[in-house]
């Protein structure tokens, strides 16, 4: 399907020490990427609780998923920052198998960046597979790869309703979040500058004609000089034909107050919401439902696509009102603990029992009661 | 398909009122499990993790989902575990709607003491309604019921499949975690007692036909005796004919060691983990896949299933490798939020252009070089 004959799917250990080879502003770059994610990611460890209370002691522990697979697209461009997204918190995390599955080109090679940020991130197993045969192989194993429990990461139609077929089979593999089209709302007002509105969303354009590009203003004239510079900012780009279909769909909302803004971010539940008003502080409590918030003028998406820290793997499509951003914990799972001692289990007898005969559980209250008699 | 006409489907004022009528004992044993719910939940709260260096202060923040769905299946017997298990971490989370649905007994009533729990929850929105019908209500909304945005709670193959379907929908409602029959697993060494294990594979086998029941042990003698005690007890029970069904597809694994047995567990994935053993403590560490874990000869599991404070909504049928228990965090999502100076901008900007040129997204580049030339 990738139109290239292989002799062997997995990067070799040569293969992996050759990514060594990229110009210093690449590997600065990266690096800078790679450590800003991974300070950011290490704070979400997760700390569990314990209770101890007559005689009954509670307590979660987190354990990472064992086997992760990482999808990382191909195509067009190494995904350099989605391989950083996924693979900087499955290692944080603790997952012992972190697998990484990517096209590979014409010639039969990984872009060396990939596998730059691969070495950076400890992963070793990688696959040169795409599209739904690499989600199956992953989800149900093959003579040579280890099946893994859970899949995450962006694709094509093909790549996400294979996601979807095997996290359904018990058999399969869990997925990340549901997926969809990548969105961005843009709240601006008059201390907005268009130029900027503009590009913000026209970098969101650019990724799918079926982006979902919504500008929220506070008055007319504010986005009639976004329009403009969206005619005139779009004639530069490479992507152009991706971008004007976007944004033959987008959408511009006016409103009256920036309370009305925030009721329409809240009830759409974007992906990334950019705050572009005066008093963007002063609106954070109220908003609900939503992805990832950049806050000012200064912060562009882009910077949380790639290097700030935050995590852009997140919630499209409303999904937003329900799902969290990609972060340690979609790596992990808890397990809850009990410990109880034989005082602890006398105190808390009668009301088991009761609680057992009302739900007509007869054998949950033999369980108890057997244990009642005996010392 | 319940067998009643009603004239309202929505639980009155009165009717909840009504429901303060209960005995004493049965009183207290809902009030005591609501309070060990309460007590080990409340500490699951998240807390909010923030960073800030070089001019960018990366944050998340936690919100409750706005409106949950608790679905509580009827039948028998009124299932007020389930209701405290789901309504106490969704109050805790801070859900501004919490709506169950529960079906009717055949007088048009719904059970006292799952009203007199729903009081205790702060729970007013109270709908009789079961089956598939009652989730498509809850996902989609009525005339007289509002959409929910996440549906929470067990039910039968009808119940289920429709929560899977209204999920797969992006107009629909998110789903809690997979369904499956239930399971447990006991892990019994020489030091336990036959009667107390067999009575606690009884007390999962009632619960359903298909429900999953095994025993991991480390001699055979001992196995043989818990067969007995199961051939013995079983006379006893009221859903004899349920428990002997479920035991007709149990398994007994003998193992050669504890390590064995905890491996097992590992690749078995049990909802409920028994450590009938004498160096339980020991082996704590080593358990990677399990939804609930009980330690020890009093730890029944009834204690977890009703009352001692832990979640009994727990991943089965393997999910445990990569699901979590019921938590506050279930009735939660995070934002991500960044905020960015001018000095930040700056400072990664370089950073940002590098990776979007590498990943050939000019636009992404664009809306940082436009900010770059700007005071």
């Amino acid at each position: 399907f990738d139109g290239v004959e292989l002799k062997n799917i997995s990067v070799s250990t040569d293969e992996l020490t050759l990514a060594d080879r990229l110009d210093d502003i690449t590997e600065s770059a990266i690096k800078t990427a790679y450590n800003n994610i991974y300070n950011f990611h290490k704070l979400q460890q997760p700390s569990p609780e314990k209770l101890e209370s007559n005689g009954i002691t509670l307590w979660r522990e987190y354990r990472a998923i064992e086997n992760v697979g990482l999808y990382i697209p191909g195509g067009s461009a190494p995904l350099v920052s989605t391989l950083l997204m996924l693979a900087v918190p499955a290692k944080i995390a603790g997952c012992k198998r972190i697998v990484v599955a990517t096209p590979p080109a014409k010639d039969g090679t990984i872009p060396n960046p990939i596998l730059y940020a691969a070495n950076l991130c400890g992963v070793t197993e990688i696959y040169k597979m795409g599209g739904a045969q690499a989600i199956a192989a992953l989800a149900y194993g093959t003579a040579t790869i280890k099946k893994v429990d859970k899949i995450f990461g962006p694709g094509n139609v093909y790549v996400t309703e294979a996601k979807q077929q095997v996290a359904r089979d018990v058999n399969g593999a869990a997925l990340d979040m549901p997926a969809g089209p990548s969105e961005v709302m843009v709240i601006a007002d008059s201390s907005a500058n268009p130029a900027f509105v503009a590009a913000d969303l026209l970098a969101q354009a650019e990724h799918d004609p079926n982006a979902g590009i919504v500008l929220v203003a506070l008055d007319s004239q504010f986005a009639d000089n976004v329009q403009k510079e969206l005619d005139e900012q779009i004639k530069h780009l490479s992507r152009v034909s991706i971008a004007s279909k976007a944004l033959e769909h987008g959408l511009v909302v006016l409103v009256n107050s920036l309370n009305e803004a925030v009721e329409v971010a809240n009830r759409y539940a974007p992906e990334h919401l950019m705050l572009e008003v005066a008093a963007a502080n002063e609106i954070l409590k109220d908003i609900q439902n939503a992805g990832s918030v950049f806050i000012g003028h200064w912060a562009s998406e882009a910077l949380g696509d790639y290097a700030s820290g935050t995590n852009h793997v997140i919630p499209t499509y409303g999904h937003a009102r329900t799902y969290s951003a990609a972060g340690v914990s979609s790596f992990m799972k808890s397990i809850s603990f009990q410990e109880v001692s034989h005082e602890g289990f006398l105190h808390i007898a009668p009301t088991v029992e009761r609680l057992a005969e009302l739900e007509g559980l007869d054998a949950h209250k033999a369980s108890v009661v057997i244990r009642r008699g005996t010392k």
